[in-house]
């Protein structure tokens, strides 16, 4: 086999989810397109390796100091939305919905993975909290046992500001699912949390 | 949104099979690779475009004008293997089976696709063989519609060379598969070439 090519399927099923088998479909695929259009795609890598940066205020990635949310003059200050990953943000973000800031965790509390709340970037939303402005922090974080934990422990390391509301995001049946595939307790939920048609 | 990451998902995502989401969680491996690692990947797929060949005597990828196979002296030289693709030479040669050599066509033909036989490597393999020394061509073509017209197409060119046997790979059940799942074409074939027990 050729070296080349077996160098370039060993990088690239490295990579989370790229098998062998695929990394020679995508190295196939890299013959197709023409050298330019690689060498833009390799070098876009390099640079955002090389050049990304955590947002000193929201850990949001970034390519400054502070981030363009962070640094929109136009966002609310007062409210803050936490998620677990920028993955997260990019959803809020893409429902053009929130006008709010973020700040992303970087993962959940989860002692079976050996991530402790010293791990996450909890003590930098407490600081920011702290420095005051902040009304409302909406819990954004998924409803897995971690996710739960990490909302608690978060909830209760803000009860020193009791003029900081702090919310979670609804959970109900999701627009499109079919409720005899929903879980008992996310059915639980809705029902408990129903609202009077208006 | 951060421009970095926006360019390297735009970038990533125009790979055959990665969508924006796939791309995000590749880009947030990266950021989980040292930078050392990621640029190992990126220069080897550069290095891979811009350097690799096809082989001239079978059309397998190569590093030097003749690929690795062509040009072992141990390999078999009256034998060659006919396959669509580079993918298909690898899956026959990690059997470590078969001892020939290869022709890479880089296709089947197929009307609907607008591939014509003169778009595949079939005028080198008829080449080859009209060069002399080859006593079996086997055609190890996919069994669809266009596979068995490529692999008719391919027979005929070479009936003008009587000493040179074509051959088909056997079509049967795979082994592990399941009867009541197998397409009732492959189940005829199998009957129809059953062997006696010895």
């Amino acid at each position: 086999m050729s070296r080349l090519l077996n160098d370039v399927v060993g990088e690239l099923s490295k990579l989370p989810g790229i098998g062998r088998r695929t990394a020679l479909r995508l190295a196939m695929h890299l013959l197709k397109m023409d050298e330019a259009s690689v060498h833009d795609m390799t070098s876009s890598i390099d640079r955002f390796r090389d050049n990304i940066r955590y947002c000193s205020r929201c850990n949001n990635l970034s390519d400054e100091e502070i981030c363009p949310i962070c640094a929109d003059p136009s966002r609310d200050r007062s409210t803050v939305c936490v998620v677990e990953q920028v993955a997260d943000l990019m959803s809020i973000e893409n429902t053009h919905q929130y006008r709010g800031l973020y700040h992303v965790l970087g993962g959940v509390i989860s002692p079976m993975q050996g991530i402790a709340p010293s791990d996450l970037k909890i003590d930098m939303l407490v600081d920011n909290v702290a420095r005051g402005g902040i009304r409302e922090v909406i819990l954004a974080i998924s409803t897995s046992v971690e996710g739960e934990t990490t909302l608690f422990y978060i909830k209760n390391r803000l009860r020193r500001f009791p003029d900081v509301k702090v919310t979670t995001i609804a959970r109900g049946i999701g627009f499109g699912d079919e409720l005899e595939y929903v879980d008992e307790l996310t059915i639980t939920h809705a029902l408990l949390n129903r609202r009077e048609i208006e």
